[in-house]
């Protein structure tokens, strides 16, 4: 397989986007990717599109050739897929672009991810989010995401000494990044008391361990390593993309304050990149609830279980530490249209490993991570990323 | 690129599969196709998913992992995707797969397509269904997926002398393959009389110019060439895997009776596989509705633009002649569950190359092409297949 580097990135604006369509913010994520590097369109050979449930939120299918069309580019007629993996569709869809080009089958792809998710009713919404579990065994019988992550939580505090103030943590960090990133959903910062005494959305979470829901698109252009430099001063490296899945229902794990598909999805990502997680000073971890990221702390090898929570406690992972986390402000303040997570992430590492991350730049970082996880981890992907020198 | 071969198939019933579960349909197509092979669910690698629409019709996203899962094949916790475009999801979905085992990094991969349609309301039904046109420029203004076709058959009347009568033939033939094939959604024979006489849908196109709502799955088992001989006494080589695309409206193409993707997608493949129209014997391709059928045989190379018709009234198509297409009794009598259309005209060709297509068998083909089509153009996918002597 061929090296493959990512030549260019793009963000829109993540929020309450009631003014534009999926096509427009996928449009503009895709050519802000495309004019970052030097390539033109005539380059590309072909468009992936990580989109998780474009069908019910905007009654649309099909999304990949419309994208390319509304770009511009239908006369290139060349090949768009749509790849669906849950929250974690961005990084799957990547993952597939990242083989088509390893595969030496296409030469220049763009990758996007989006979401267009405030269009609809709350409870609408809420149903939509539902339908990455399982339907017959988890969301018949009342189950909710942030219902399931709870439980997953409290099995946490019992079996590993968490406290309810270890998770909370990580909202505050998420909020405290996201006030320097201009694309953000939220950019206020909150407090470890703001986060506590938020309502109770299913007990011990409550509103401010909870992820929004957000428009928004992502884009990377892909292309062989050996090619790069024609077309960027700084090229990143693709040192391995990992994809790992496990039982649909939380009920079927063998631990569920674990989750095993991102444990091995980083297994083999470190495997392939010839990295320890110790090496690694830079991350985008996949915290939709604020378990679940102090869970991905521990799964993607940088602590042992149960040690996340203090470490987050005592101040040990963050900007300026040996660990600096969702820079971006992570899924809770950056926020979270669904298909568009995965590349944002990307996106974000992109930016750190070329210097381009303004207000919340960490020095002298040149290797990252990027985790995103469907469901309630029935996929997981991890992405290390490494600048070239 | 690693050369891939099919080493086995498997398809259920298609039909109003009312009693079975998305999950049970794609399990059984699977683990057919993994048995057809001498393959252990241990030497897989990846599982890929087409499936156009399961968030509407079943309120399930993240189908990948859950086939996955409920196949008792999640403690491999490897990587499951799944695909998306339009009524081609299966195709493309194959032609990701294609990639994934010929860059190297997966060996053997089930690639799976499967559709559950008949579970919902027969007007949500057809809402869905029209989800991979342009929702913003063509479902809004009343648009369905039969009057975009009647336009195309409209047009194909006046600029190229098509009767009525032509593309009507294709339903009767299709009708006449199914017969003969026991997984078929209808098998019984109809006249030509009969098709003339149904009631209108979208004039010029009637009830039986228009494939139904099905539910079903099919699947096929990818691996290296190199390593086929262990698995299977006559594998499949893929000679060519091609995606193009075009504009999601009808309107804005350069001529609505010609699908530039077909040619295109038609071209290249021709192309990689070194091959000519005229050296094909044998073709599933895509007809929703019988007028894209006839637009397929012209878009595909086997007929000149005006020719398909004449072909088929005069009966130069069909098992027995030099074009056998449809065998398995194409869309119309086979059945269309959207997602698994691409993988079943895949399942035929090879079950037809094997020698193994029962009463329906045509007699020394060497090579086949299966032609899948998303919306009303937007995608086409075009893969021939060879067996290896």
């Amino acid at each position: 397989m061929r090296e493959v580097a990512i030549l260019g990135v793009g963000q829109t604006q993540f929020g309450e986007l009631w003014d534009r369509s999926f096509r427009e913010i996928g449009i503009e994520a895709g050519f802000q990717a495309l004019e970052s590097s030097k390539l033109s369109s005539r380059d590309l050979s072909a468009l992936y599109i990580g989109n998780m449930a474009s069908g019910a939120f905007i009654d649309q299918e099909h999304v990949a050739p419309l994208v390319l069309d509304y770009s511009g580019l239908s006369g290139h007629h060349f090949p768009s897929v749509r790849v669906e993996a849950g929250e974690a569709s961005g990084a799957v869809a990547l993952a597939q672009a990242y083989l088509a080009v390893a595969s030496g089958e296409y030469d220049f792809v763009v990758v996007g991810g989006a979401e267009k998710m405030t269009d609809v009713p709350e409870d609408r919404g809420s149903a939509i989010s539902s339908s990455t579990m399982d339907q017959e065994w988890e969301r018949v019988f009342g189950a909710s995401m942030p219902a399931l992550w709870a439980l997953a939580a409290r099995r946490h505090m019992i079996d590993h000494g968490t406290k309810r103030e270890h998770f909370a943590r990580l909202s505050v960090l998420d909020h405290e990044n996201g006030s320097k990133n201009p694309l953000a959903h939220y950019r206020n910062k909150i407090t470890l008391e703001q986060v506590l005494g938020a309502n109770a959305v299913a007990e011990p979470l409550g509103m401010l361990d909870c992820a929004p829901s957000s428009d928004g698109a992502a884009a990377v252009v892909l292309g062989p390593l050996d090619r790069a430099r024609k077309f960027t001063d700084t090229p990143i490296r693709i040192a391995a993309s990992q994809i790992a899945t496990d039982t649909m229902a939380l009920m079927h794990r063998r631990d569920i304050t674990t989750l095993d598909s991102t444990v091995l999805a980083a297994k083999r990502a470190f495997q392939r990149a010839k990295l320890q997680p110790s090496q690694i000073p830079l991350a985008e971890i996949h915290d939709s609830y604020s378990i679940a990221g102090l869970m991905a702390l521990e799964d993607l090898g940088f602590y042992q279980k149960g040690e996340a929570g203090k470490a987050l406690a005592n101040g040990e992972v963050g900007i300026g530490t040996r660990l600096a986390i969702n820079t971006s402000g992570g899924l809770k303040a950056q926020g979270q249209p669904f298909g568009a997570v995965g590349i944002a992430q990307v996106v974000e590492i992109v930016r750190q490993l070329r210097g381009e991350a303004g207000a919340r730049q960490v020095s002298g970082a040149t290797v990252g991570l990027a985790h995103n996880v469907g469901g309630t981890g029935a996929t997981s992907v991890v992405h290390i990323l490494e600048r070239v020198n």
